[in-house]
């Protein structure tokens, strides 16, 4: 089975040149990449998160870019039905679709063929983030500062995924947009509370930004109110373009991936330059979650001090004091980019150090040597701590760190006898609590904590 | 508590008479009407269909039309805590109270100062109907013959009630919008699913069209959805509206008020000068509810004949097959409208006889005269048949039927003995299935069925 | 030659008994009125200022009010040939033609059929006003105060013309609209000027908004700018809706029409309740027209005294200073209309006397009673001569004045010596200048002059 | 006098970096050329084809691009008042100045950065010109085929100006949208009536669209009612733009640069594969210019051949029939379009050789060098004989070229005695029409014609 499909959304407008690129990078050894994240997109609405049963299923997937006299055109073998009505793809998909090229392809080659752009500048770093995100039109210009970005994570219990639903619901009544991860569970929930709100206050123009990357998009489809997809090239750049989109920043509960996201939040605000930066933070979640935050915060208390936990408000099950703490700072961040004559789309003026934007590739070799001890800056210490929640995301749901796992055993990570306990009792508690992988599999751990 | 309301959706352009007006009218015997209607719009979300119940938790509520130099206001005292965000009034709620001041007060009064509409003269009904639906603006001009009616029980079962989401959702995918009576169960199920179906297919513009009636809204309050609401004077010019804005129409399982509009539907569509309209029927429900539509097909038969058969099909759990049905069906409605140079937004063409649109003032004397027996025309019979069931709907939900029925106990209905026994069964079959009143109410049957 | 024209515009959503009503209006004594209005509209662009020699050229062009199932139609028997492009009719003609048949038809039917509407209730007359220009979506509800009325004559010099068009354009570059009696001249030039400088401003959305009345619309056609076009029922309301739709009004040199148009505003800016009023007039014209604004300022100061004369500013030859004087004022006029909660679009504060509402019917017998003595207060003196003015205009250019001067001789003006030598006066420097015909054509007097 | 302008209509969301090298480039030996370019389109509207002049008047003139937090800013130095409107930048100026930063500089550097283009390759140019042309938003994906390009000189006689401006009228009445050099005389005038047109026919998308490019803006500024300017690297890009975005082409009468467009048009549409191409080429003027055009059509009977006349249209004095042509023939270009699957915006399918493409840079020694005789292909000929006015045009209004005559005396043009006397009359023949130079001024030949 097999059908053609145009453009819509992104590339509609490309060059014979630009199209004959993007036709032999996919037949490049980019092409296993862009084929496993073009059918997680088309696969998405399928519940799963074990990307290798995926790419088993529809192992006869295919898709080829194809050259029209007046640009581009994919074909499709074999895709899921799921992603069709009557023959035809559903146009969020067939959007989808594209910002896969786009951004796998189309980027990525405009990158390699820029002379002046060097990817292990920081400065450069930020740049690129902001042209990927340009480029996917995910930078408005209308001077709002709505955009709220929620993190948590993609397995959580029913009446978190309902409180996340209510927060988003209330987020969107004062007509704030949402941005996520864009995969099931807290990236899916605050999206849907939104999108009843905004018809309820007749915003037809709400956002719902998914920002992804290839390695993790097979494991977290977009989930179906994604209306605008932008896939970074690595999680850094992911995270870097979160925090700079960002007017407000809401953490429900998850697991590693959702640690990391904190840690490196916290980072970045403890950074000196980055003390007038007016973020609001709230960690939020059901009264049943009261433990999880308590947890949290003494593993932040303990390890980065009272300064980082100044930086975030906990508040437990009232969805209505949430938006309503997010919609006024969101008045604060607005007078403070007028203020700083900053952009209102982008937050340039947020310092990143360079240890936050650098690629981290989690193996035995840089897991093992990660400098896991108190006698560190707090910045310094949030930015290794990342690092290592990262690597066991990696390790978790990622091909790359599976493999390695699979063949070399369990990272290992070692440090203060103090730091690595404390680390070892959120991680259990992780497990004990089901946050590691979707429900009705077990979780086999990919790290072991070493005290030396 | 009180608040003050700027027009939002409709009259936000009033001359300083019609303003002048709607506050004397607002004052007049008509002000309890107003008020119920706008408290029923303020008390969307709340689940009930105990008008007498809603009337009473917000007995202290009040409504006033307040004369700005620059045009209407209304004022607000002690409304519904739900319908406010940060003390704002929810904009679709908004909307709606405006709808209702524009179709309560200010319909009522434009057509009372018209000196030539004559309201008994059939032809005059039918541009009144028009009139009323286009100063709503639910009357488009673009050519698009995508409007299904979707009627069914307020009370239907959670199997039913996700079918109907189902289908909606299919026939959204199809870029189809959604008209019903626009309460709860299959007059919501239907819009919810085609509004995720939208948002999927990024069409923004779809309509969700809630008509309704004075002595209706308060007992079904609009849904979340609806964001057109229009409020018809009576139910024969409601649905008039329903067949003539109609371009499809989906019957799910309901009680008698769903049986009132199959009967008012096919004694329409039996007229001899209706036999080449191409109105597309579709009886559905999930699986649970064959036995619901094979009772409902034999009464058709037994009563109307296979004549009156043949203008519906009856699909059983397929909603992909009822959607794909509409959707071809739409096809040939548009052709047919162009070849008889019909208006695309109002079905002026089709023929309906005075006894369907003039008002039908269900009591004990005009209940007990209707002509039930088989010796007549189908057309004439349904139209009796459709009185009978109209009368019941007032006895159990209709403020004035409740209260005649509980002065003057259950209406008598009397007729052939083989017809009023298979009427009989058939209600017996709605109760017993709980179609009558929602969940946790025990139903007292408001009619007596007379053999004799 | 036929042609049958679809609604735009205006009217594309008729129910059948209005189409009906139309029709039947339309063959009525309305006819020949309707005829020649629509007649005017289409041949607009044939320079001509005769109404007489347009109608007879067209003497054998038919309009006729179809009707379809979907609506109305127009039918066009040989139509000026002008007004076609490859045998359709330009959009714009097309528009204003259903501009003619909603005011000359559907409105006037409108307000017979309303019972409650008292055409010599002053409290009426206004809303009636308003409800015609709201039904011809000439009230706009963005908030914006920047619509400028233009008046002048229809035929003045080319220096006079040029410095219309320029002041025009320099109100255009400010972003104001512009209001005329839309004819040649005076009312055409500001618009053209406006155009232009909308064009270099990217405003797409420029107002050229035209006033006229069914009498003298063949006299002055509308000219090529005009997007929005309004038919009232006479002068009187023409200039009530000239003056609650200006936020500024700009006076170039003109004649008999243009002195009845300052002696209105004047009249009404005198009354007691309006004298917060902050609208800004500006008298204006080129260096050439030096003389005739101090003409018309000093018989202002002789007759209506130096508050009339404080009501406006004389700006000569100096566009970019007249531009300026508007938008500074129309900021004014926002603040006004906020603080006294009064319409944008509409000003509806502004106190006008029934004495300049009341339609006056010229004739020998109302001419000759005229109060033309200075012995009165400035705005009730201003009233008559108004009214003696307007009877000039009818008497020039209006079918029905035309033939009371034929067959009964000029009309007969008598009052005040000193007041009447004045008039007398000021009318023979309008003949001088050649103010009172277009060029080619030699004057002869409508009127006599008694200073008895 | 110094104002400072954010950015409109291009470049509003640049990243840091790319605001960086916009200001060293802007800092760079790029800066004359900025600068003088930007002057050109500030200036736009004081009319004059003397460059030097317009830089000698405006010489304390500067523009500096300045960096702010979000983005880039212009800082002007003694900008013309013409410019201005109460101290701030029309609109459409503003829009120009930020397309003139757009292509002189962003473009530029984009080019250069890029590792894979390379400028000497057709293949390379032709989508270099489209990302150009993309870049400015040039290309629309309406699937609309309604630009036509008119070519004619920027010194006309008053009827020929006229005459276009009728032209334009009659083309805007058929909702086509015009394409031109985007100065005075024949690409002003076409604007100017379409742009009227358009109103009448309530085309509020009306495309004004100029293509220039660095050496002529200042001589050749945008007129006023260009709404999208692109400025082309060189006359061949430019060339090349022009005939792939054209869907019909009108010459007016010019001079050089006019028949450099003629010549350069009949090479490629000779080239065997473009035989099938339906692109309808009307050469036209008033009946005074008849002449004009028997001479330019011996002309290229004598040189090229009856095969080169047959691809055009020559209507006299008749701007109904041209624009007629034009319309019908575009719908020709549509089907074609999509039976060859082409872009409707882009026309890529046409086939440009090489020699057209690449640049000519005339001096003393290119122009001697052509090869100028008979005895060639007509294609191979018509590129000669394009190049060689091309060098005319750069001697008469070029900065380089002119200073290039000035010092080393006129270009020397050989070739066969025949083909060069018949090129001597035809330029003779622009001189004696003054066709050469805005009136007023004296034209000096550049040239010398050597028909040794």
């Amino acid at each position: 089975m097999q059908i053609q499909v145009r453009p819509r959304g992104s590339l509609d407008q490309l060059s014979q040149l630009e199209v004959e690129r993007l036709r032999q990078n996919a037949a490049s050894d980019l092409y296993q990449l862009y084929r496993n994240c073009s059918l997680a997109v088309l696969a998405a609405g399928i519940q799963s998160d074990d990307s290798e049963a995926l790419l088993q299923r529809y192992a006869d997937f295919e898709i080829r870019v194809l050259r029209r006299e007046r640009g581009v055109m994919l074909e499709l073998t074999n895709p899921p039905q799921e992603a069709l009505v009557d023959g035809k793809l559903m146009r969020s998909i067939q959007e989808h679709l594209f910002s896969v090229l786009r951004d796998i392809l189309y980027i990525n080659d405009r990158f390699e063929s820029l002379v002046h752009i060097n990817l292990t500048n920081a400065k450069h770093i930020t740049n690129v983030v902001f042209e990927i995100l340009r480029n996917a039109k995910a930078l408005t210009t209308g001077g709002k500062t709505n955009m709220v970005v929620c993190w948590g994570g993609h397995s959580i219990t029913e009446p978190e995924y309902l409180y996340t639903r209510e927060v988003g619901f209330q987020l969107g009544l004062r007509d704030l947009n949402i941005c996520t991860g864009c995969g099931p569970g807290a990236m899916e929930g605050p999206m849907k509370g939104a999108a009843i709100a905004h018809a309820k206050q007749r915003n037809k123009d709400g956002r719902f930004l998914g920002l992804t990357e290839p390695s993790i998009i097979a494991a977290e489809p977009p989930n179906q109110i994604v209306n605008e997809l932008v896939i970074l090239p690595d999680i850094e750049k992911r995270l870097e373009g979160f925090v700079r989109l960002a007017h407000g920043i809401v953490i429900f509960p998850g697991g590693v991936g959702t640690a990391e996201e904190l840690l490196y939040l916290l980072g970045i605000l403890l950074h000196r330059e980055n003390a007038a930066e007016p973020m609001p933070v709230v960690l939020t979640g059901p009264k049943e979650s009261r433990g999880y935050f308590d947890e949290i915060n003494e593993f932040i208390g303990a390890t980065l001090g009272p300064r980082a936990q100044s930086r975030y408000h906990i508040i437990i099950d009232d969805a209505v004091a949430v938006a309503r703490c997010l919609k006024q700072h969101t008045t604060n961040v607005k007078a403070f980019r007028l203020q700083t004559d900053d952009s209102f789309a982008y937050n340039w003026r947020l310092q990143i150090e360079p240890e936050f934007q650098l690629p981290f590739v989690p193996n035995h070799q840089t897991m093992a040597n990660l400098a896991l001890h108190a006698d560190q800056e707090p910045a310094q210490l949030a930015s290794s701590l990342r690092k290592a929640f990262s690597g066991i995301v990696a390790g978790n749901v990622k091909a790359s760190g599976i493999r390695a796992v699979q063949t070399q055993g369990p990272f290992k990570l070692t440090g203060d006898p103090n730091l690595m306990r404390r680390m070892d009792n959120l991680l259990k508690a992780f497990i004990d609590q089901g946050r590691m992988k979707l429900p009705g599999t077990t979780y086999h751990p990919c790290y072991e904590i070493q005290t030396g």
